[in-house]
């Protein structure tokens, strides 16, 4: 087994990996002695901060050649509620675009209101409409109003879907797999506790750095002279050229691209970056839209140090929440908490240091994957990986 | 005949309104002499921009109480096609939020790149998945490429797709009433000349100003010292409060209010502006991307003329393109031609002014409308406007 | 005397006018019968915003022709204290630009912190720089440290100062008369009560839809379901063609330029609007500061009113802050109060009437002034615009 | 003699260094076997962009305790005039604040008309508004008209000038020791070739990760298949925490930071990173304004590459410009050229690698300086930097 599974008929098989077995005998990041700064939280996950609830459809089906309806299948939903599915209470949020080839649905009202009404939905680019409508259905379904955009009696919605993409050489992208069954089931699966990482929900099928790439998560702790915060990053991450591949400092990518050579990772890739990373920031500190928006803007900071500089083709949109200040809306006038921006210098460092962490744990959790007339997506070796960190002494243990 | 089309089934009537006889029968704003500052184009419409086409799908079925995913049915699908449906070559544009309680996919990337790449469709809130991911099923059906945001053999697509809601009192927005091929049927029946104004289209189950609104459309012919250029705005109106609504400046809502009570035009509607506007202005200056989001920027002008201030409930989108600077894309450096801002003044002014028109012919052009459990949104009565405007010696004729 | 104090020699003369009583004795807006929405409150001024404090030095001196360096002078420094000189306590705020071509400096901070850190100053467009540092100095001199942009024993400010043009044809814009004395006297004359109108401040010298403009003020009392709120407006009014000029809703402007030619207000302006409209909008109401940029982006909608487009020589540049949420900055954790949204469309349209009220308090109060070789620019004509509107049955009384 | 230059007398010495002797004979950051990936121009500077010069106006006067007004003075003012002194034609620029706690004058033009038009001037926090109002002196005095804000005969400017803070422990910045004359000299002086780097200018007071910092240059030549163009950067660098310095990946700062403990660079600033960093990217790329802003974006990604991740109190603006498209302003309808999106992705990496070689350029270029109290802020160790990279394998040479 490579991770790929291999489904006996052509049927689409819906598997919804919560925590896969894969996912949880294979290293993290840190496992392998790369080497970071900060201090995780116990899971070193976006669900070290409470409440943050994480799901994932995941579809992988069918082999051979491409045949748009039919095949090969490798992608998949992921879906971060911020409460969890027992609140429909909305959060604080900002989002920032670091390179808008890209889309994140609903970031209009989030801008104006600066308010997040709802799930996250993570998927790959060309399924975001189904997957759009579905959370509206599904909100129609189980009585969910969402509570700042519309009056009584007269909701309307506007979830947030974000997508990379996953065409060639890995998915049938043109043959709409996803439908709005798998949205729901990513929804309703979604729980606390260590997600999947790697070939999982929308990053089933995601190529990074011309590695196997995907979901990743990490988190940080930081110290405040107001209290213990945490931040929790989720990645779905598809960017960059090998040879900007850098771990812990290192030119990683250029050194293993000197004997193992990249399969084009896309059709017409080689010369530049053909992907995306949707970033997903999460905090329990009571930060304002405004705060919220800066902090997205440091998830650059984080996805620069792994070696990218946002190509063209890459959409590299970034969104912050905070699970503070519960309630904050629809009072007349609501009581709220405004962390200090004079201590905030620390999260910003946090939320570099967890971004570069999940791409990295998105890549070491991948396995290498299949798909289109047998294509083959490498994962990033981890021996050979641990031997350049270990040239540069530069293997944390 | 009231323009409410009646169904004998409660199977969906697929209606493609072209030119439809009702609304060329209908005067619009100018026939009935409000006054009006600048020259409009030919049509007086967005297609007198060369090469622009519009294309309507509408869905009128249904009668009596809310089943949801049954009816009433009171929608639409519209198609604005920058360089007709012949050409796959995107266009400059630009965009502006005044107020972002609505959703208006693929701007990132038009904020990014510049480009416009692919139709503009406006539909419902709920029906922007659907009509988001036709757009791309189409797309691959006729082999049409997007060129901006992917390479040669990896294609990828974010298209443009708007909304405004049209929920209670008219319509089962909660059903789903669209489909993928009423997308493609806007997209396929786009073409020049007038368009349908008032029930047409996503304009169909609008409310504007408390009364009936939908679509409209209006142009300004610009002479400046480089030569005549065509400014043509076409809106999709869904917002106001009667008491605001101004007609060549004076404040009609009033004078009419006080004498016949509006419908709560949503439930829960009384004390705020619920409802939105999308506002699309084509042009064929050659402008540059950062002068086109300065044209959308000047909707908000026009806007205002006719007394709205842009609610909290309103998603006031606008978007901006220019049909100019063809095949600018895909060239290593492309020349292209830049308007000079120090001209730019009266285009500027232009648009406040076909904004102005293009929303008063949607309201001039609607008809009385009954969804829901028989409840009737009226349409604007010409009479009593006459009337006011007269009143105030502000008749043109 | 036609409001131009005549100095006796060419040495500047420094009058620093509170509430001059040439503008006391002029009538407002609504004195003359203009029509407005909403209602004001007691001073129909931005100071019905408690706390809030205006100041201006008031630099008319000299005739005859520009000599650069001697004069005319026709300008001035205004100074807005949202919480008035004895507190050093930082308001939230929100700007928005209209149309750029204008400076506002301090702009970046606002936007990333959300608070305001000082005066916000308005003078011409040439003596930003000396007013800025001169902000500065008055800090040390007081003893005044910025809390937001700093920390403890290295402090640095970054003063807000906005601008519109005065030079040809009435002051010597580039004689750089404002000295730091000017801005020290604007700021340390600054108090409650009604602020004089008119040619004063840094609106001495401001002409506006060709006619003689400058500062104007208003306010609106907002009722809402948590309690009774103030908005108040000064504005800064530089901008505009004759023609575009509306009030009430009626085109006064082309009306009274049938029989009274503009003189030509700036130097090659007559083909578009040169000038500039700075607009400062106070609130009690806790308005956070994304919340704060939604209400500066409102009063472009009360300018559209007065009938400009922001032409591409206008720096219409808007700043909102509230005086609400006292001492939020420097503790860890504040607690801060957040007006809903839900609420504040209200609001909206009680900043976009105060903004309209307060251009025509500008021109309203403003008198005709003679500047460079006797140029004169004529003060909009009181007894003409009651005719005009009488003409429309406009007049409110 | 440190680099320190003992005034004799407190008068103010101006120094006027183009390519001071000293800076000359120190080694630049490649020179010392830093690693850097790309291939630089022939200067390895901003002014390999052909037309771009620079100039410096250094103020380095007394000693001892700080007494306002008198000293110790450690300042200066850089220009950087895009084509040079001799030509006034503007150039299209764009620009992106990371964190906002700065200043750069000027900005809502560029963002509005896309056109940067002037020189670019950087100097202290307090001495913004002296040189911003120095340079429309200095266009008065040359005849020098803005082209892009402004008609015929009624012109008007807005400068673009950013700051870093230079106050305690170095410089008496309450002391406003930069006059006119300074920021004329400055640009007077300003010339091609290779610019001083380290202790000049704007840079001369600058703590760069708590060693000194200041003024460094470094450009990137790109091979595009539509040639080779240049990218230049030029840096005013005073920010970061030593902790985060990183150079060729190495976590630099911490190693040497364990046996040699940083001088509290700004008092208070032991916890976080108070300081800026301002970025000048140039190119001979026809980019359009949308393009630079995207080139500005990657301003962030150099820096971040350098461990810094834009903390509170760090103003880090930056902005782009090109010298392609001359004399694109003031024609009715130009002819442009735009380089291809499709292309930019080795521009945004040339421009994060040019930024992160500019900031050790400022590094590797600086003396220790002693300042107020003889406080000594102490030049990153050569010797020791290249005892930390060779420990982890990654010296250049």
């Amino acid at each position: 087994m490579t991770g790929i599974f291999q489904a006996a008929t052509t049927a689409l098989l819906l598997a919804l990996l919560i925590v896969p077995a894969s996912a949880q005998s294979r290293p993290r990041a840190r496992d392998l002695g790369i080497p970071f700064n900060g201090t995780p939280g116990p899971l070193d996950a976006i669900t070290d901060v409470a409440g943050v609830e994480v799901g994932f459809t995941t579809l992988i089906a069918g082999e051979g050649p491409l045949v748009v309806g039919k095949g090969p299948v490798r992608t998949g939903v992921t879906a971060i509620l911020p409460r969890g599915r027992a609140s429909a209470d909305p959060v604080f949020a900002g989002f920032f675009s670091q390179n808008g080839n890209g889309e994140m649905t609903g970031t209009h009202w989030i801008k104006e209101s600066g308010f997040l009404d709802g799930p996250i939905m993570i998927t790959n680019t060309h399924s975001v409409g189904v997957v759009r409508d579905a959370v509206i259905a599904w909100q129609v379904q189980h009585g969910f109003v969402p509570r700042t955009s519309s009056v009584e009696g007269a909701w309307w919605s506007m979830p947030v879907v974000a997508e990379t993409y996953d065409g060639f050489p890995l998915n049938d992208v043109n043959g709409f797999h996803v439908k709005p069954e798998h949205a729901f089931a990513a929804i309703d699966g979604a729980r606390s506790g260590l997600p999947a990482e790697g070939n999982v929900g929308g990053g089933t099928g995601m190529i990074c750095y011309e590695f196997k790439g995907g979901t990743g998560t990490s988190s940080r702790r930081v110290e405040t002279a107001a209290g213990t915060y945490t931040i929790g990053v989720l990645v779905q991450c598809n960017c960059g050229l090998r040879e900007q591949l850098t771990v812990g400092g290192v030119s990683v990518g250029r050194e293993i691209s000197a004997e193992q050579a990249p399969r084009s990772a896309r059709a017409g890739a080689a010369s530049d970056d053909v992907g995306s990373i949707i970033i997903i920031v999460a905090t329990d500190t009571p930060l304002l839209p405004t705060q919220l928006e800066r902090l997205a803007r440091r998830a650059t900071m984080g996805l620069a140090r792994t070696g990218s500089s946002s190509g063209n083709y890459s959409g590299d949109i970034f969104l912050a929440f905070s699970t503070a200040n519960a309630e904050a809306v629809k009072k007349p006038v609501a009581n709220v908490q405004m962390f200090s921006n004079d201590l905030i210098g620390p999260l910003f460092e946090a939320t570099a240091q967890a971004t570069e962490e999940a791409i990295l744990n998105a890549m070491v959790g991948a396995e290498t994957m299949t798909g289109i007339d047998g294509h083959k997506v490498t994962a990033l070796p981890h021996d050979r990986l641990r031997e350049v960190l270990k040239k540069y002494n530069r293997l944390a243990k």
